[in-house]
């Protein structure tokens, strides 16, 4: 049985620096022969004895660990710990680490590229168009718009800032921890969601999935916004009701939405019946050089570990006290 | 019979002070019923004695100016004049005039969303999510790619502004009027056309249709991109002939095109079998604010005729010569 249980998948397929590094230190590995996101079930029966999980978005919930009896790690690949549960893990006295830095340049652009595919209709001229369907959409550009970013931290930080070379759209932004002088160049209104929702014509995420967070928007917020309001999802599925969000774009309300996270991954819903529906498959982070560096720094975590050194990207205190209090 | 024939369509859709600026001044007009492009014949039998044109890209030919004999000015809603037979309107004492400064915000914008669907693979993910298939594609963000523009004019210097807040790629320029301090804030590198098609991920056109420019990419110069090049069209259809654009991409090659443009609109033809071809409808200057004061400033120089005052909108002298020289 392998060391090193690799989860998440792709893995090492652009750069292969995270398999050399186990190799030249003798850990042996395996990737997730399933190619896709495993149930907690399915990892279960995978985990067997192997002392760290180098993981993805998969549920690693109590029954996964204690059927690993031999973990010691978590290395999340990636940011979000929604899937993890960090008490649990703690009381085992299994460590958990993760990569907050480096998905964020990769999903800010993504976003960036969403807001302007939205803006224009570009999604649905494409769609209509391989149909055979040449129907020109008159579209809107970022400085007409007012744009409301829900959560600042470093990937709605790094939206603004991209943002700032549109020419300057009405910014309203809210976060738990408002910060005045965010982005220096740019006017922001710090304001509630509830302006937002009522006042914004691109309502943009960037929020970790936490018991407050889920199901922040559903019905009744998705109706608050204006009928033309553009939405936009890659922070976590389950933050904006899904069912919720089919049922009002299907009755005609909201613009158009991109949706990158969904609940339940791969996704096969309801919202592919929805032309305006901007769909992706969770590729917030799909960039070779923030997914590289995700792989290598998670990976060098491992390496840490079986090197009986330091480890340095722990996940924070108030990660599990966030968790504790749900 | 109306003094104004407006061809372009839509029109005064989202503002309608074009029409008001009409309506006061007493001007009669009437708006192209068919509400698509016309053919040269179809504006032909529709001229009558109409004294302006409000015009789109349809032709305007020496046969529509010879039906047309009242004729007077031709008042293009945005830059391009390569429908326009400048040299039979001078012949006839046909004003032509344009707007060149208003469509280039709504253009560098729409290809900078274009650049990162393709980056990001979002228009096939979102193609076939729609399909019920989750395959996630691994991108690239900007930093990471060599982006060439071709032509560095009023779009080309944007897209090139814009650029810059996403952290800085190599960028290879070419213009006839190389201007080595255009974007203080960004290394550019001014190369031939061969460089670029050689080196570059990335490949943007920002051209007007000449006898130069038609055709300028065929197979050859396609073949001589990357593999996984990613071109984008948002200038003129013809440019990059389009039959030799779909075999280079039916056999695999090049990463994606993004098309907005095309030898004859609508478009109905070939590429929209090709999954990684991102489609749009001349979309380009398709925005509330640039195509409101695109068709305001088309129509103010028709108000200006009108009242005997100096035309302020004339097309330039080099633009006769280049169509004389062709």
């Amino acid at each position: 049985m392998a060391q090193v249980l690799v989860t998440t998948v792709p893995f090492a397929a652009h750069n292969r620096l995270p398999l050399d590094l186990l190799d030249s230190l003798g850990v042996s590995y395996e990737i997730n022969p399933l190619r896709r996101r495993l149930t907690a079930d399915e990892l279960a029966d995978m985990v067997g004895d192997c002392e760290v999980l180098i993981a993805g978005t998969e549920p690693i919930t109590k029954k996964v660990m204690d059927a690993g009896r031999g973990l010691r790690l978590i290395s999340r690949v990636g940011i979000g710990l929604d899937n993890v549960d960090l008490v649990a893990a703690r009381e085992r006295g299994i460590e958990v680490s993760y990569t907050p830095e480096a998905p964020a340049p990769a999903v800010a652009e993504l976003t960036i590229g969403l807001m302007l595919s939205l803006l224009r209709g570009v999604h649905t001229a494409n769609l209509r168009l391989h149909g055979g369907d040449w129907q020109r959409h008159m579209g809107r550009r970022i400085p007409e718009v007012t744009i409301g970013i829900i959560g600042t931290g470093r990937i709605g930080s790094r939206v603004l800032r991209r943002l700032a070379a549109f020419g300057t759209p009405r910014l309203l932004v809210n976060d738990l921890d408002p910060r005045p002088n965010l982005v220096p160049e740019l006017k922001l209104e710090w304001v509630g969601k509830d302006t937002i929702y009522r006042e914004a014509d691109v309502i943009s995420l960037h929020l970790p999935m936490t018991k407050q967070t889920r199901n922040m928007i559903t019905r009744v917020q998705l109706l608050a916004m204006k009928s033309d309001a553009l939405l936009i999802n890659t922070s976590r599925g389950g933050i904006v009701n899904e069912h919720d969000l089919y049922e009002v774009m299907f009755a005609g309300h909201l613009g158009g939405a991109a949706v990158d996270v969904f609940c339940d991954e791969p996704y096969n819903g309801p919202l592919k019946e929805i032309e305006r529906a901007l769909l992706t498959c969770h590729m917030g982070s799909m960039s070779v050089d923030c997914r590289s560096r995700m792989e290598i720094e998670a990976t060098e975590e491992a390496v840490r570990l079986f090197r009986g050194l330091h480890l340095e990207c722990r996940v924070p205190e108030d990660e599990y006290e966030e968790q504790g209090q749900s």
